[in-house]
């Protein structure tokens, strides 16, 4: 499975150079990681319903071209390394000609009501078993 | 009474023009604000654990000058019209050189525990007093 | 003539209380006043290739409900004043249910490639046609 | 050599569950770079005249244990892996009570004039070589 997220970029995400800030790019992933959820049945409003959801422990992002305002970039998300308690997700940034911008890694612990980590599998078998068919 | 906050402009703050942004302005004013509470006796700590809290209801800035970065900002804030549930802040940025590049009015409306409109001469009447004086 | 953007709200928009941070709305704006021009055939390329823009030197918001996140929200654009240096912009955000949650007015300058005041009506006659017909 | 940059965290960075949003940190950890540019005697302001400056390629965030609003935090920086074209620095960032909230690596290919990529070995001997001792 491989979502895909449209992103408008936006003025102030533009620094004096012109291009893109990097540290616009985290947010974006993290709009694209919402619709990969949404897209297994597990969308932000069940998760905060449900008080579950995928802390981010690990960030990893490789800036290889520049963005700029106005651009439609698209995201591309997908599942890499799955554990009852873990989870990787693997993201890539292309521009309007197909060119890869960005790619990024993140690496999430599921965290419970109590803010503790916890067994997605244990938890939330459904969507753990979605997950492992993704 | 007028306090006063130094801001240093941060990177990512400055737009494709080299200057910062106009919706940078409102995060600094935010600050001179939780600073110009504090000063009273009443910080953002009080506010969380009391759940009293100035909810902004009307925002006016002034764009005067250009701000860039790297640059070390002064804002001065001061009390304008007050009653039991209203609050007006007056606040001015100037540069370096003393040249005013911004000037602001925030309007506030008291809120309590439960998100609705309150009295603070009722809820709160030293922090009403010392607004008086200040 | 009234211009219609689409906003999606962002997770990080939104503030400790779980409602859209105020200096967001400007960000918002100004996307929505980028559609309005656009919709008038000045879109921001334009304005970058010709050095010509529309420097904001007064913003006045209104905040009448809270949003939050996830939420689609819609923002109105249309003309308030004009002059041949002068812009007034009129904005309304409405949420899903049709509630307006924020309205603001922004109050433009133009500058041109000296970055000075200047003449929109000798400067890009056809635009400020556009403008006084919209 | 090691610097350190004092950081108070800033309400609106906080998200909706009252901790710092992961995008945040990255905003800091430029602020600490340019501070330890700065003690190395090369500031933004140096690297903007001569158009010399540390495009970041790579990003590694651990998020080890939240922040909240208001908090004051350290960010210490050092210096890793160096190339006469290559940079990489090392961040750790502690709260009041030295707890270690989160670590960082970013990785930098230096860009001349052009844009293009460039040893800063030989365009800037003596950087270079204060690089090789800190």
């Amino acid at each position: 499975m491989e979502t895909t997220t449209i992103i408008e970029t936006r003025y102030p995400e533009c620094d004096r150079m012109g291009i893109i800030h990097h540290a616009v790019y985290p947010v974006w992933y993290e709009i694209a990681r919402m619709d990969f959820f949404a897209a297994l049945g597990f969308s932000f409003t069940d998760m905060d319903k449900l008080g579950v959801n995928p802390a981010i422990v690990d960030l990893r992002l490789q800036y290889k071209a520049p963005a700029s305002y106005p651009q439609t970039l698209k995201v591309t998300t997908r599942r890499g390394e799955l554990a009852p308690r873990k989870l990787e997700l693997l993201y890539e940034i292309t521009d309007e000609s197909g060119v890869v911008i960005n790619t990024a890694r993140t690496f999430h612990v599921w965290t419970g009501p109590d803010g503790r980590a916890c067994s997605i599998e244990e938890n939330l078998p459904d969507i753990y078993a979605k997950l492992q068919n993704s």
